[in-house]
């Protein structure tokens, strides 16, 4: 079983649910975002608005279907550390219940240039803190 | 009966549908934005992305729900410019029918000062000439 | 000065902020959507999505730009109850300031012939309750 | 090289970008939501609104950022069928340039049970011509 080392509450809204009744599976993304954002903003100390990243992949297997009005929750971690790709691996929750599990590669990039970048040293040294 | 001086396609998204199983509230605000965004490109030549407005409000009255598979035109005009005010009307329409009203105020501002400012000449010009 | 009767918090997410760096004017519908649905569930007893209503009109007057980190709260009062309609007043408040008033005509349908049908008296019994 | 079958323009709109200035993750499940939806209606002649299909995963490697003024396709095809499942691949493309490559497993659902059910024969049919 996968050990998640952060964890953090989305608020569900009415829009995010779709002609099918459910939480909208593009949703689920914004989701996943709201918990990077939440991470760094907890874990890294920054804001991904300030943070120079970009996202490489997203990989989502849905489980089970999300109601307008369920409690839900995002368990996350960082599985290890590349010079400059960020991996994520995720858990969305509904009471408890496992409603999709997911993964995320998020790079790293200069500003100026638009290629990748090393993870800074401040950054890195914050996560593995929060990992171990 | 208004006579609208614009008119432009919007595509409907299955996205745009809600738990109602018909499109948002809230999107048709993205509707009205979006036929701004053409008015601007088509008259003004210049992209809402590129020019200096901010949104100062938005009236929708709402006649009738629009499916995923209309067919939607958003048909408009510009009643009168103030100094730095851009006012315009519009109607959101599925096959023909009247699927809600609109009225927006845009302001024209200085992206230093963040004050409203006048609108510029070139605009101007373009604007009366599309309504006349 | 408006005396609202019941407030939430909204939370803004990232995907809440457009191409100018600040919420989107029409999220500022879903937040006003999110407030009435925590209204429902909170003073009425019944969740939207249960509720049979249509939004009937929506004026939204934006004082303030709203970024991506601020707290979000949503201020709302019922004025007066009609026969079928449910008018609105919102206040949206960013750290205690006005971002923008807005204001909303709602409307209780009888789902199958989907014309006006009076409120619930339950409804205007609790909503009646939470005014004074 | 992959052969796409089938291909569909999707309009960009200045909502789906975000606060990096160009399109959100999230967004590009939502061009493959409307691309699926485009092919449902115009190969196997159903819209997913009336389809009982779940989408079951979800995978996205984002190539190059999307403007809010670019052109946008997404072409696909579907490399095989199951018994229930429906996988496709995409790849969106801006101004004939790979933006992103993605795939989906999307699963036929029996409405009353919520199981998983064979594809419909007619689906099966229109989609191995399509192919051919």
């Amino acid at each position: 079983m996968t050990d998640y080392s952060y964890e953090t509450a989305v608020d569900v809204r009415l829009r995010d649910v779709d002609f099918m009744g459910h939480v909208n599976n593009a949703v689920y993304a914004t989701y996943l975002e709201q918990a990077r954002q939440a991470y760094f903003l907890d874990v890294v100390g920054v804001s991904l608005v300030e943070a120079d990243t970009v996202l490489a992949s997203l990989e989502i297997d849905y489980v089970r279907p999300i109601e307008a009005e369920q409690d839900v929750t995002v368990a996350m971690r960082i599985p290890e550390l590349g010079d400059s790709s960020l991996p994520m691996e995720y858990e969305i929750r509904t009471d408890g219940e496992t409603a999709a599990t997911a993964r995320t590669v998020q790079v790293v990039v200069d500003r100026d240039t638009g290629r990748s970048a090393p993870i800074p040293t401040a950054w890195r040294d914050r996560i593995e803190s929060d990992r171990n």
